[in-house]
């Protein structure tokens, strides 16, 4: 076994794990888009060993010869051989806030979960009914009661323990805890959206209806690759692997859970159920379903239901006998948390029409309206979270979150440290701002004829230069970067950034078109996500991205998902709700239709097909 | 780590372990029914160490010198602190047989499983519904299926890889596997009978409805103690010594499945079922639910009612998702194994008044008739068993099990060897030929004035001596016996036969009372268990043990408790009845009755109270 250091500890490892997996063996993070086939260059950590490793072609690609100097690699290129001290760049996550949302207070307080303090008859020779039935004949209302293992395996010590006053926990018609004396004023439960990048975890007061805390995390799964196919993929590799994937998942979610219930100090067995969100490979993988069959087409979902599970059967650090409910998803690309979205934003209450777009590690939309419900999907997403961008970084410290060009390119960076990459928001920024500028052409083409270039402003020119491959755009000069390279726009990240744009805004005609209107007739386009909190909304449209409608049409409504999430978790007629949005949802699928094809590309461009 | 050796492996052990406990850890087995307290004699074995344990006062007691001096110990009396070679006597268990019960076949098959053949359409671009709808959709009925998270784990596959053509397997309205192609001939399951001593498990073809095999082992939580009241005490010592005992009887169960599966070439995840039976002690244990309070007056069960379980959450190694049905128990005392019995004897269909008397290590008594099914219990058992008994042993091979005195002692033992010991029935023949030939008298006691031994075969009387303490009666002399020593029943033992025996005549005159008849109008008597096959009805008549009827309406039914499990398995409808009967059951409550003192108090003398 080798020794393998890092800041806060150290984890013994076999020889031939590559440092990918050390770190993931050691519960830390690092980013890894690519899945470990070292082509995204993310997975940068700095390494001491005795013997250096050396340099593989893609660590050559991607690492400067300074970084190689200073023992930089990237964790997927190399196995462990001999003992090493590693070195991971930290990342506060920006999700990691206290969150109180506003609008739970205008649902209808209503979880499933409901408490009943009883006080029983004591058993005597001449009434010997078991401790079960002397319980459930005490509960109100006459419908049976399902059996827990979990509630009878302590019940007869409690009931005596407490002198026969007890207060019943149900869930539905299950009787799911027992708890000694009164304490129906207590109760807690956890809604959990599973992004593919991020997991956050709510912690509510179900009795109060109140958000009491929340934790987010990178979603461990990452070592098995940033997008759903890799994680598919690696899943689909047997019983094992997926068992292994969703341990991961599963294992950082009751990390989160116990630092919550520590930091609040609440015992896990007062958490009484789950809502979880998730889009539908995420679903899937929590269950520890095979999702192998998502990936390729016709992309079917092995289950598209509502189900609910035993927190003790899928190993969630809850009550035991707690159920995870998992929302229903409506296709194998739009799933439990675009349902969330569609039961925050009450996609089936509101009047007119409206478009939600939720652009996270995939993009889906939904249009709402006439009786109808209209979803679609693309793969859109990654480039929006700056995956595939050469300096595109999640929503975190040193991120190039907005950009503003006039006689120079002025940057706004999340944090206080200088930049180090640029995240969704602020790429969508400097493409708007470098097309109104001139820099890059409707077709996205960097400026190179000689009266393109003699219009922009001089300090803006100078930025356009000659890259190794193609033309770049410097957005921020060495000297104002963390890493003291100049982070750049190539033209092969304006392309990646055009592929994602053109594919929502054709989703977003076709659906359009399926319902008959036109994209002007639209009332209210909603962006759900992070993407849409921090988005310029003058730069969607400027890019095209979406139709051209007044500013004040469009909103953004934060994390929906975990919204939703939260009020099918303080609500049950809400999570009915969703299940009936879920069953009425018309999935439009558009990988096989040409006509998706035509509009994608004339929406490369943009001026867009609004 | 400490050494230890068996006959056919080797076991590490700490130091500190008893050599109780390390039979337990080698999965090996000893009877010891005093829960290691030293008081029963019975844990013998043989240990070859460096250096030799010095004896206890226990086994001063218990062993003969030159038993002590070739090295037997009782294990509960010495901890572990050198390595040692183990030399455990192997009794071959007379359990241990194939079972074919002609009588399953005369209800009529149907049990909760059923298999359905599907052949399904395969998902397009046009038909994206997910796997598990489409396969639901193509079961017949219209009932909600409730979800099955195993089945769905590996069903994408299982449909692609079969073309689509495979077998819903359902458990009434669970969907709970699908397998590939049509398997719809081919299906098991189980039923347990967890009896205080002795556990067995029959495999039976739920499809043709016959009994593929069975096997048995002696009841693996013997180590904490043979009688429910020892297991009770350990359990009730705290959630880890709850689920210890809890984990040592299903891991037994395991071994018995892997076994019969092995033997019979069928995979454990074709166990779709399992029906459990057994008294209302071991049922708890067995689903880890805290037995504590059945021993102490009131005898308060937790549950009452018929329980199923996931098999997973158990950590029974059938099909995960198959249900593990416990049937439901009348009282503390008297448990499903009872119902199990009143099932197999259709005690709610019998003409007339019927006596079901089932003796195992404790003592159940039914009375059916009237419309009513009344039930009672005693402790009577363990002397019934040969616990409590010197010479006691369990129906095993070497066991005495019939005894003819004429002008000597004529012996019939299990087996082909020399007399070892002797068993419930054996103890019952020897005392009623005793009694009759005036060896002892009514009241119990050994014949000593000079009339009484006057009157005695010499070869008779030269058996009865003055023993270390009290008179004795020599059933066996040495040179006959396996361990050359005399067998010899002592007044000590024929006074705990009585206690016994007096238990249970006065639990049949209470329930003829409330019944509101006469022992004689009793129209059949029912003989369960083992210890029904084996014992001479003469000679139960002949100690006033039951009413004073003729021959031919006492009737031994066999292992009614397993039969009554194997009905359950077979057939929904029987299941159903069985949880009408334990529901009808009315339970009278020995222990607080003044009239039941009294009825003990005259049932103690031989010529009965009937």
């Amino acid at each position: 076994m080798l020794d393998i250091k890092f800041s806060n500890k150290v984890v013994q490892v076999e020889a031939g794990t590559t440092i990918l997996q050390a770190i993931g063996l050691a519960g830390r993070q690092v980013e890894s888009n690519c899945g470990g086939k070292g082509t995204c260059g993310k997975c940068k950590v700095q390494v001491k060993t005795d013997t250096p490793y050396s340099p593989t072609l893609a660590e050559k690609k991607f690492l400067t010869v300074s970084e190689l100097e200073a023992g930089w690699v990237l964790a997927c290129q190399h196995t462990l051989t001999q003992n090493a001290v590693l070195h991971l760049e930290e990342q506060k996550d920006v999700y990691q806030r206290k969150t109180d949302f506003a609008e739970l207070q205008q649902i209808a307080l209503g979880p499933s979960i409901t408490k009943h303090p009883l006080k029983l008859s004591r058993p005597t020779v001449e009434d010997q009914m078991s401790d079960w039935d002397r319980l459930v004949s005490s509960l109100p209302g006459t419908k049976s009661i399902c059996f827990s293992r979990f509630a009878a395996a302590t019940l007869a010590k409690v009931l005596r323990d407490s002198g026969f006053q007890i207060t019943a926990v149900m869930d539905g018609n299950r009787l799911i805890a027992v708890e000694p004396h009164d304490t129906s004023s207590l109760g807690y439960g956890i809604a959990v959206d599973i992004g593919t990048t991020t997991v956050v975890v709510y912690l509510l007061d179900i009795i109060q209806g109140v958000v009491v805390d929340s934790a987010a995390m990178t979603n461990p799964q990452q070592i098995y690759g940033a997008d759903v196919i890799s994680r598919i993929t690696y899943a689909a590799g047997g019983t094992e692997k997926l068992q292994e994937v969703q341990r991961k998942v599963m294992d950082g979610l009751n990390k989160i859970i116990a630092k919550l219930c520590q930091e609040n100090k609440i015992p896990p067995e007062e958490i009484y159920q789950a809502v979880v969100v998730g889009n539908t490979t995420m679903a899937h993988l929590f269950l520890g379903i095979d999702p192998t069959y998502l990936a390729p087409a016709p992309f079917i979902p092995v289950f598209q239901q509502m189900v609910d599970v035993e927190a003790q059967e899928l190993g969630l650090d809850i009550l035991a006998a707690g159920r995870v409910v998992v929302l229903p998803n409506v296709a194998g690309y739009v799933g439990s948390d675009t349902v969330g979205v569609m039961l925050a934003a009450g996609a089936d209450r509101l009047e007119g029409v409206s478009l939600i777009v939720d652009i996270g590690t995939s993009g889906e939309m939904v249009l709402s309206g006439k009786g109808r419900i209209l979803t679609c999907s693309t793969a859109a997403g990654p480039a929006f979270e700056g995956a595939e961008i050469r300096y595109g970084m999640r929503a975190a410290e040193g991120a190039i979150e907005g950009v503003n060009i006039t006689a120079d390119v002025e940057l706004k960076i999340i944090g206080e440290g200088k930049a180090r990459g640029i995240c969704g928001s602020g790429l969508i920024d400097a493409i708007a701002e470098m097309f109104k500028a001139g820099v890059i052409t409707s077709s996205g083409r960097y400026a190179s004829e000689p009266e393109e270039l003699e219009q922009l402003p001089p300090r803006v020119r100078e930025r356009l230069r000659k890259g190794e491959r193609t033309n770049e755009f410097v957005l921020a000069w060495g000297c104002d970067t963390a890493s003291g390279e100049d982070i750049v726009l190539s033209q092969k990240d304006i392309r990646a950034l055009q592929l994602a744009k053109g594919a929502i805004s054709a989703g977003i005609t076709l659906l359009v078109r399926e319902m008959g209107i036109t994209p002007l007739e639209i009332d209210r386009v909603l962006l759900a996500g992070a993407f849409g909190n921090y988005i310029k909304k003058e730069s969607a449209l400027g890019i095209g991205l979406l139709p051209p409608l007044p500013l004040e049409k469009i909103h953004a409504i934060g994390n929906a998902a975990g919204d939703g999430a939260k009020m099918a978790l303080l609500s049950l007629e809400e999570r009915i709700r969703a299940e009936t949005m879920a069953k009425q949802a018309e999935h439009i699928e558009l990988s096989n239709k040409k006509e998706f094809q035509d509009e994608f590309l004339k929406g490369l461009a943009f001026e867009g097909i609004f």
